[in-house]
């Protein structure tokens, strides 16, 4: 070039001008702390970073970055699974979302909330919980994730049982687009259907269609209610077959989680008060409501379903104390479980509620061959469960691969998809086209197209190189 | 042209030596039932119809209209009030899905059902509650309404309060592309983020992105106790206070809807018993559930919340019977209304809940300043009013035209949109700008033009000829 300068150099050195120099920072070490992410993902350093504090900052990104042809990647708590938010070549601006973080106005007539992006999800869920309201999606990486990537994600949680995702909570994105122009999509009304929805299109595009500047999110009334019921089985089999009991009869618990043989040892060894002496695997169970004799009467039925299948344990949370160290130690069960190997990879396939059992099953055959260790647990009242692969050697990782191609056919094979959560990022693209159809796949690549027909936003995410537009643009 | 025919008439034929005479009709009388949907729309009569009974039939015809740049209006219950399922020009060919009407397969324990889009939502709604199993979308022309067209509108109704709209209850849509190819968006699964989420695209696209030929649709238990009260007021605006007061309560009754004073007496003319005498304006309120101290403790507070704004009435249905009378002259309302007048048009504009009775005063304004009868009544709960308008001879019309574009300006004014259920069709096309910035209509048409380049699907709703694709091909 001309002026010696790459197209990232030039953008960062336009933005730096005028956004200045505590916004747009190039120096290493900044740039080094934006290489990686949760994920396993390989880390790349990007040439540099804006930190967002105003939507202006990020619509100037979005355009200067258009205007020079550089890729952008979005980002916020970076508590993602798949590589969402990672960087997959060097000359690439990362648009941290973080800074971004006031909650605008909350609205307790219409029980709704204004956000910028980066407002932590569980300091949404105390707000809200302070006003007698509740915003139900509930990550376990919610002390860490921000709002803006649970919506880019469409976020889940064990809530999601009774409450559903983020989508169902989601009523406005105000984004901005590549090249700085700004759109807001869907309704602040409770129902709206005037143009397409292009807000619901905006929930889960993982970051690659646009950059959000404000969320207008529905809450609801906080169930003042709450019983938590642990319930252990002799194998997780038993307890994948008293989830699938539940949801024939009908019940919605908020929470049907289950924590399967290696996974209680874990929780064990972090607290060894919280599950039943002698309990294998547990599903732990949680119902809520607002009027109190109702709630007693689900938990009781629960309680049924689950002597019925089998359960050898039934105990109940009897205060909020007991109640709380069992979700936390439940909360960092996915660190714990890093921590007890070099490597860990998370999946989170869904299968139909009833093929629960068939999934447990397929797992277990599957570790056996491969000679792995796959502890599992998660939502299984939604039929979506945390496979996790454990390694610690470099050798390890054909059988850990086998695993997980072994585990996806055996998911798409039971009627299921590939995430319930956490997206495809860059580790399950490759994977994509075994779930969906060429003409498919073609037609997201069209719309990618029609928000981003340069491919800069957010490249080498969802789609694998060789179809999307995303990729041929950087 | 050199055969002679216009491009709709080569495309029939060729349709018609394919699929058949009985499947592909061309006579007069055969397209003339086509010409109008339940809309004020002007008619058009098409030039061929389609009676597409299997899901070939639609592909067909998508194929060789896209190859002979014909346009496609398709087509189910045409219950539509915007005129989404009219032909706007005569070259057009309309595709009747009503025929593609299999219940296909009920998934019990998955609680899911798939469906072909020409079955009648009531159909669904009797085959579920044999299941012991609910749909909770219940838009009120629901006995002649086809599931493809409520999928297709996003359709409510009274129920949507509690359970939300169609999209909510919609997991995958098979549909077919203009040029005949076929994509399954959505999951099988309660969750699923693999990709983006074109199922939720789809859902209230109002026919011009593809055409449904396949539905999978989430059930949920039937709430067996039902409880109905209703509470008569002194006016439409203390109806519309006591809306606001129990939302801000955080109830949940599943339907909260408003009869206002003109309202009440068309009723009573078609059933005097059903209305307690001397209230002159009414909510229909109905709590459900599993438990019944708990759906009886939740009306009991409804009922607290109705008498503390001053409700004048509050009788409880007491018999099933009684509750299905009352909602019986509930469904007939539009229709008992335009019997009324020689025109009605049925607005259905949506405020934020809290600003239901700002909304009644405009309305009560607009009337007076219009010498014009606005008869309101609808979804009070979810903020979902239908406004209409009646009148009986031409000269009247421009002061219906300043009625409908000042109560448009006052629902905006007031956060709201156009539509809560009914869509932009041809009618709201006009005024889609209103609400919506030009920077996402251009996003919306390009996403249009993604599925459809040619424009033949549909043309002129949603968007205004001036700038849709959608109108240029045609």
């Amino acid at each position: 070039m001309a002026d010696g300068m790459s197209p990232s150099q030039r953008a960062l050195l336009r933005l730096g001008r005028s956004l200045g120099d505590s916004t747009v920072r190039t120096d290493p070490s900044s740039c080094e702390t934006f290489a990686r992410d949760e994920s396993e993902t390989e880390p790349v350093t990007p040439a540099g970073v804006v930190h967002a504090s105003t939507a202006e900052h990020v619509r100037q990104t979005l355009a200067v970055c258009h205007d020079e042809g550089v890729c952008v990647v979005p980002r916020g708590g970076a508590t993602g699974r798949t590589g969402g938010a990672t960087v997959i070549r060097p000359d690439t601006v990362v648009l941290d979302t973080t800074p971004l973080a006031a909650v605008k106005h909350l609205d307790r007539a219409n029980q709704t909330v204004v956000v910028e992006p980066g407002v932590r999800t569980a300091s949404l869920h105390a707000l809200a919980e302070s006003e007698g309201l509740f915003f139900p999606p509930d990550p376990l990486s919610a002390e860490w994730s921000c709002l803006g990537g649970n919506v880019a994600e469409n976020a889940g949680g064990p809530r999601a049982f009774k409450y559903g995702v983020t989508r169902e909570y989601t009523r406005v994105i105000e984004a901005a687009l590549m090249g700085g122009e700004t759109v807001r999509a869907g309704h602040r009304t409770s129902k709206g259907v005037a143009g397409y929805d292009v807000a619901s299109l905006l929930v889960g595009s993982e970051g690659t269609l646009a950059v959000f500047t404000e969320l207008t999110l529905r809450l609801v009334a906080l169930p003042p209610e709450v019983r938590t019921l642990v319930a252990g089985f002799a194998d997780a089999r038993d307890a994948g077959r008293a989830v699938a009991s539940l949801v024939a009869r009908g019940l919605t618990p908020r929470c049907v989680e289950l924590v399967d043989e290696v996974c209680c040892d874990v929780m064990r060894a972090h607290d060894a008060t919280v599950l039943p002496a002698g309990a294998r695997a547990v599903l732990v169970i949680e119902c809520d409501g607002h009027h109190p004799a109702a709630v007693d009467a689900e938990l009781d039925r629960v309680a049924d379903v689950c002597d019925a299948v089998g359960a050898r344990h039934l105990e109940r949370a009897r205060t909020r104390d007991e109640r709380e160290a069992l979700w936390r130690v439940r909360r960092v069960m996915s660190r714990s479980l890093r921590a007890t190997a070099a490597h860990k990879l998370s999946e989170d396939v869904v299968v139909p509620r009833s093929e629960v059992p068939a999934l447990l099953d397929a797992v277990r055959v599957i570790a056996a061959r491969e000679s792995i260790v796959m502890p599992t647990y998660g939502h299984a009242g939604d039929g979506n469960l945390h496979v996790n692969v454990l390694w610690n050697t470099p050798d390890e990782r054909p059988r850990v691969d086998r695993a997980i191609e072994a585990l996806f056919r055996a998911t798409l094979d039971l009627g299921g998809t590939l995430s319930g959560e956490h997206g495809i990022g860059v580790l399950k693209a490759p994977y994509l086209p075994w779930e969906q159809s060429p003409a498919l796949l073609d037609l997201q690549q069209r719309i990618k197209a029609a928000f981003d027909p340069r491919g800069l936003l957010n490249p080498g995410k969802v789609f694998t190189p060789g179809g999307a537009p995303s990729h041929r643009g950087c």
